[in-house]
């Protein structure tokens, strides 16, 4: 689609202001949580609690009332169309185990859509206050201060972000942290695949491989790495790839061709 | 050796204060890392920084004007010898790889040794301003309230922190991987094996297990468990054992027999 500048600044002004207050509100039931109830969901290490759904409907609601036409995807209540062309992406809370856990490494995660592009990527970590903010053309920013993604480091000199989930074979995944520790590389893990993709943009991984990640965990991410300079295996958002899965790559340049080897992947672009 | 209650304290109350002022210390440098100048020991993940050194400098010229008849052993500076029987155990910064490429999971980490018995355990991190604090005989505190190990949680509901580095072989880590993701647990590696063993004496982690670590690693976090309940293999602080390394072990009563499966270790206790 056609996109007009103006409509992707409001909806990345809007993106960057229910961030903060989303993080806002999930700090508190953070700050609160042994009063939480976790539920488990596909199993015992894949949880939610009121605190994503709260969150995610107070987003839905301000998205609503300020842009009636566009269309809402979040994790907990699945996708309402739009007529607008503009699809909001959301993660209420993107690391819900480590939030639910007590462990700081979550976020908020909100993209937007035009067609099927990310063209608005915020993601907030309330914990270090941390506010990651891009648009299509507009390049991409920490803290309103410009970011780009690592420019000298490679695989064996930076670290890694990898992620996995109970789609992805135990041996797969395993596979692939043998492979990337063989060739000299390193990886944290921290439980929230949005904020390890922000880390890529912001120059402190080279890159981040997941083999299964879902719309809402990825697209924010996307965008931040692409107007950081980047590069990404493309995600399929569209039709059943909203909602379905797909492997999530995105690297520094020193770092792609590496890290798609190691995922036996196309190299991104 | 017999410990006198007094000594146990006086030191505790000085690792407090030291390491809220070597996190700030630290966290200046971390705010002004662009100009940090890296070093490779090992190898290219293998970095020291000046920011590490001064931190341990600053730590034994502290505990030797406090207590100049204790020993010190440092990462950076090795082991000085001394004859009160207590030995000051120094992490200045760790995590030197989040902390160098500008991610929040790093700390300092203290213990003091009565003759081989870690008998404080003081870890900060000052990203978050989370001070963990132990002596022994007096439980164990985060920001002044009590914690404990996870009491309910086993590996397939909790999760469990991971560490590795250039002296484990990369089939043997993935092979834990898989072990673990292969019963149904899930795990974290923030890059700090301090840090991590923290959050099991917090409840935050069910478990902690890194084949070979280093005294100054762990050690504190090994009094942080054990005041918090948790289970630990045995670390030989005494001899060749202050300096060479070790695997290390932690964890909560329900996951326990799991790790030490799976790590193929003896049960800790």
């Amino acid at each position: 689609m056609t996109v007009d500048a103006a409509d992707v600044e409001a909806r990345l002004a809007l993106a960057r202001t229910l961030a903060r207050d989303a993080g806002a509100v999930a700090l508190a039931y953070f700050n609160a949580r042994e009063t939480l109830v976790v539920e488990a969901k596909a199993n015992p290490q894949d949880v939610v609690s009121i605190a994503d759904r709260r969150v995610e409907e107070m987003l839905r609601a301000r998205i609503a009332e300020a842009h009636p036409g566009d269309g809402v995807l979040g994790e907990e209540y699945g996708l309402t169309e739009g007529t607008s062309g503009f699809t909001w992406v959301l993660d209420p809370i993107d690391g819900t185990s480590p939030f639910v856990n007590g462990m700081p490494s979550w976020c908020v995660s909100i993209a937007v859509l035009a067609g099927e592009e990310p063209v608005v990527g915020v993601i907030y970590a309330p914990c270090v206050d941390e506010l990651y903010a891009a648009g299509k053309g507009q390049g991409a920013t920490l803290n309103e201060a410009p970011m780009h993604v690592s420019s000298g480091r490679s695989l064996r000199d930076g670290v890694v972000g990898l992620g996995a989930n109970h789609h992805v074979a135990p041996a797969e995944f395993a596979g692939i942290v043998e492979r990337l520790l063989g060739m000299g590389g390193n990886f944290i893990r921290n439980g929230s695949g949005a904020l390890m993709l922000a880390y890529v943009a912001a120059g402190r991984l080279v890159g981040y491989y997941e083999p299964y990640m879902h719309a809402w965990d990825c697209l924010a991410g996307y965008c931040l790495v692409a107007e950081a300079g980047g590069a990404l295996l493309p995600f399929p958002a569209v039709g059943e790839g909203l909602t379905r899965g797909a492997p999530v790559m995105a690297a520094a340049p020193g770092a792609v061709a590496d890290l798609s080897r190691i995922a036996g992947l196309p190299r991104a672009a």
